[in-house]
């Protein structure tokens, strides 16, 4: 029996394990940065296992290393562990038991996946060869992510590449996604402040109206998308708060406006943020108002090296298992992913596991009455496996 | 020794008391329609004179009459007496008791002056032709005052004219202001809710965006002023509130926007209120919202009879009281005033009376440094008084 | 028979000689600044009274002045001589004889008047006091106008007061129209080009859209009305001309604007001038454009000295002509007119004569079918006349 | 010698023929549907070679059927022939004879390869199979093109596939490139007229301000692309024109406004037509003006058939023709091209056929300076051998 035969039955021997984790952590959710438990939970189950466990970076983070003792390369597997603020709406035997928190987007799967497909590789390590990471990472669901603190801390050193997987509850179980390139957008958020001068509202010539010099610079920024980006470009503005808020008969001194930037390229971001710059200096300069602009480029686009891919994707086909019914370019994403911040560093490659229910009600991501076929933490253990075995061995 | 020598004689010596009135006033302010205790005050004031005193309306609107038993026309004095919701920051012996409460308008001032001289019409009133109805209205200062309240309840009923006054602290003390005709803005508000769809700033093209919808709005609603309304008349409309509060990476399903027109002409509010009505559903159109509409044409313009303003200022002239410096027409002021809802229906007249401190230190009116020269008090009630016994008497 | 009563009966019987003059001014118009035969005729009339005449100005501006020889002041009285470029529509015996070229605005009659009312002060002139100068002024429907080269040329040197009147159809025929103060608008032109960069429809990114930068210039200016001026004063901003003509599928390099300001204080003049510069900047900074920015303040507010014109309101109520039915107030006016140059540099007066055609079939000035009444010739003639020996006798 | 290498070899020895050609054609260049001496000369050009010409369309389209007499499929390939309105601006002694026209998108080397080709290949028909129909295509360069009127006569009556190259001078001569699937744009043109109310520009309320309307009709269309349409979809809305010249001192009535789509999915183009009459809705119940939309959906998106595409990829590169080296995805491209009119009908393919002068110096199509490396025409004419005989005979 060769060793990816190996694998393959001890994790279909595993699946229940691996359910009965996803199922704990799913009562016990935490919010981004506070997954105390969570962390501890993971630890306790590698110390189980007589294995070392690194704290990795400002948060939770925690770095494993399973060493075949033997040259080759260092390969990433990321997984992260942090739930939402949103109440559950499931009635499940392993509800949320924390009031408004909830495992809404399946980190509890790819966790779950994680812990078990390291327990055994661990446990065939002496057949491997160089090396495998295993990255739990708390707080993906917001910005600055987990990611970021753990790369500062080292956990990228010496690292190769880095594989990580997402369920997806649009694709149907058994599917697995991928996209070569630009895979997911690159987020910036930036605040601005727009201060005129308060007064009476019938005196507007006294007063200098700030939802006025707002509302103008909201017109204004229309014409980042539609004027100053290539049609072929991908990119998105987005105001998604506008604070005007004050009473009917006096002028607002100021405003406080929220915006979403979305890029598929890093030079996209700087066109737009420069463009944005230079539209709030014209309101400025049109108005006579004055702006403080906190400007955040955050989430990278995330980039999945187009040669990784392709090698994850043969592996995946060649490996034929059972599960896996269609391997398929799922084409790029909208939403942002912290994963980006490893892909900037080393060639990584991020891909996607089909957990759509089987009664096809699909409640999106971060909804409270957000569910996922468990059959689907077998094949991201399986898909990861068989990746990382590949990886090693050829 | 004359009718008016005698009243003019007569206010000179009460003129201590009246300063006590205020001050009592000043130390208990009470805000709009919960002016119970102050209510009680001028009642009793009246109790002690032996008048019939008549509650008005549906607050603690309170109305005398003066009745000469003489055949002649009847007038009406119109004093208010509610504070505001403003924390006193004057360091006075007399100083609002009230947190948070203060006559920060000057109504102690026309309460006080109105309950003197109304004393001493009364003390005279066997001397008088026709007769005085004095209104002391609560709740000027929000929309809809007292004062329609009170003309609901009928306190017009028979009175050919109001006269009414205001301390005005931006003239010189001595001066009395007037102007013939279109006096004080009217107003109206008004509350527009646009709603779009929510959804994820990532995805524009599945949501539709309010935020951008109210921007637009503003941006259209400064046509209004500038090309639909003659530049000889007088209009504003000031957006006073833009709440499009959310965060940064969804998109906005709904704004509710705040609005206050102005204006001098009541054909000018028609005109507008028709343009903000079609810009709306201009929006609708464009951006495929659904608006919902509150508009409330509240306070009407304040005019003043031009016949019955010139016989004020002719017997203000005539009178040459030694306190009066100087009678000027002091223009059309922006702030609107419940008066005017008297004036919408009896020819009536609303003049200023110069409360300038000495030291010419003004704080304007609704500030919590709002000082009055308590010299005015005399001077409005001689002003009042002179005005009431040429009406009457001529 | 005193002065007054002379002059009236000599009007009275100059009356045909008016209308004489006024038809033959009518069958020949010429444009502004090209009056050389309408000056040539003005300048034969006074030639054959054995009158110096005086050329005056850059263009056909003719002085003349009456001298009583005696002491007394100056007053002087204007009439404009120039018509416009418009094709006559009405079927008259003296019709205009040079196509696309109209006295569709009553200068015809102006001049007719005031050349027989001189004739017949010139008669008088022994009887008289001081001095009387005429003013023929060309170019009035331009800018800059006749009025302000005149100027530089002396034509006030000496000159106390100057009187004009303007004929007005919107009047009955019989009326005479005044208002004191600021009377008729001031206005500005400017001419603003954005300059971006032109490209093809398809790539926008490559180009910079002055179309675009030009369309937000617009909806921005519209916030100086609404926002910025004061709601009791008067002001109007006008876009006449947005030049972006192209063709479909190429981005405009430039667009080139055309803006008309009217003011009745030259305060908000400057005021508005600020802040469209303030904008054009703003446009700049927002879209990366460049601005050529031509700003021409023109005519003044015309601004009637109160004290003068009540001086001509009560000399008319005084002299009560027979056919004078009213002398009213009648209110400020919009357009501008270049008389205001005089009345910025000696306290001057300028007067409306109605000249509604009998039937009240009134078309505007300006217009194909512009009448008047010319019975007007006459009265204004009458009230001209009335008002100067007022002014030189009392 | 097989047949490929004996076309090939025809064609290097046809070189200077079609060097001939093309410069025979570019010293006489006609406009668009005026290309009367140019059809003249193709048709000479067969009936030389004893073959039927068939007129085709309402244009001077031109069919030539090459039938091998075998059964087979039928390939049809199109070259345009119009020019453009450009004056030349290039010293060549073959410089265009016709002022202010200009071949300078390289027409005439598309001509002058396919006829040498067709000619070849006529020489070579009893060793083939199937069928070649050749299609010469007037008008290109405008909507509509040529290409719809040649569909509508029959042109692709029985025809399998279509093959079409264009010259392309940003691509290094030697270079092929390509893109499956959306190739270039298709585009929608439309004009709309605002019709307000002229008027006075210092009376706007008696006017309804068209360039008002333009202007923020201008603004609120920016939201098209940035709002409406997916990040990741191809759009662009440009307003070519603005036509609201007028004076100064006048409210414009009406303004002309012409616009240009872009898009490269018919449901993008759909959805902006849509979006933009919803617009145009909002800005008549906004403002009250009357809109005139005229709408044309034109030049469909050019779908390149991915099978046939990689069908022509595979040929060139099993060639390795020796001028040729590389053959490049190309990305999608921002003009549109009539070519897109067959490809809706039948599965087609466009490639791009590298045309970058030696110097590098290079202008892009349709400048005066427009020059094309004429080493190109021969690569062309191999390129499209080589792929007809691939597809004919595999």
């Amino acid at each position: 029996m060769n060793l990816q035969t190996e694998l393959m039955a001890r994790l279909d021997a595993a699946e229940a394990e691996m359910i009965a984790i996803r199922r704990h952590l799913h009562a016990h959710p935490e919010l981004s940065f506070h997954e105390q438990k969570t962390a501890a939970y993971i630890k306790q189950f590698y110390q189980d296992l007589d294995c070392q466990v690194h704290d990795c970076g400002t948060g939770y983070g925690i770095v494993v290393d399973i060493d075949s003792g033997r040259p080759g390369p260092k390969l990433a597997l990321r997984a992260d562990f942090d739930a939402l603020a949103v109440q559950e709406d499931n009635d499940l035997p392993f509800k949320s038991q924390n009031p408004g928190v909830m495992h809404a987007c399946g980190h509890d799967a790819h966790t779950a996946y994680l812990l078990v497909l390291a327990k055994n590789l661990i446990a065939l390590k002496d057949q491997l060869r160089g090396s495998i990471r295993i990255l739990h990472q708390p707080a993906e669901e917001v910005s600055p992510g987990g990611a970021k603190s753990m790369i500062a801390a080292g956990c990228l050193d010496g690292v190769d590449n880095v594989i990580g997987a997402h369920v997806m509850t649009s694709m149907a179980t058994g599917t697995i996604g991928y996209h070569l390139g630009e895979s997911q957008t690159g987020r910036s958020n930036f605040t601005v402040k727009f201060i005129g001068k308060g007064g009476h509202a019938s005196m507007p010539q006294l007063a200098n109206d700030a939802i006025v010099a707002g509302s103008y610079f909201v017109t204004a920024l229309q014409t980042v998308v539609a004027r100053r980006i290539d049609p072929f470009a991908t990119a998105s503005v987005t105001i998604g708060s506008f604070d005007g808020v004050g009473s009917f008969n006096a002028i607002k001194e100021s405003v406080t406006i929220k915006g979403d930037v979305r890029v598929m390229q890093e030079s996209t971001r700087k066109l737009i943020r420069a463009q944005i710059e230079q539209i709030i200096h014209g309101v400025e300069a049109m108005f006579g108002v004055t702006a403080q602009l906190d400007y955040d480029d955050n989430y990278p686009v995330l980039v999945n090296d187009p040669q990784l891919t392709q090698q994850v994707v043969a592996a995946l086909n060649q490996a034929a298992l059972p599960e896996i019914s269609a391997v398929t370019d799922y084409g790029p994403q909208d939403p942002s992913e912290d994963f980006a911040y490893y892909a900037q560093q080393v060639p990584s490659c991020f891909f996607y596991v089909g957990c759509m229910p089987t009664d096809h009600l699909t409640h999106p991501h971060h909804s409270p009455n957000f569910l996922l076929n468990e059959k689907s933490i077998l094949i991201a253990a399986k898909a990861a496996g068989t990746v990382t075995l590949d990886y090693l061995l050829h």
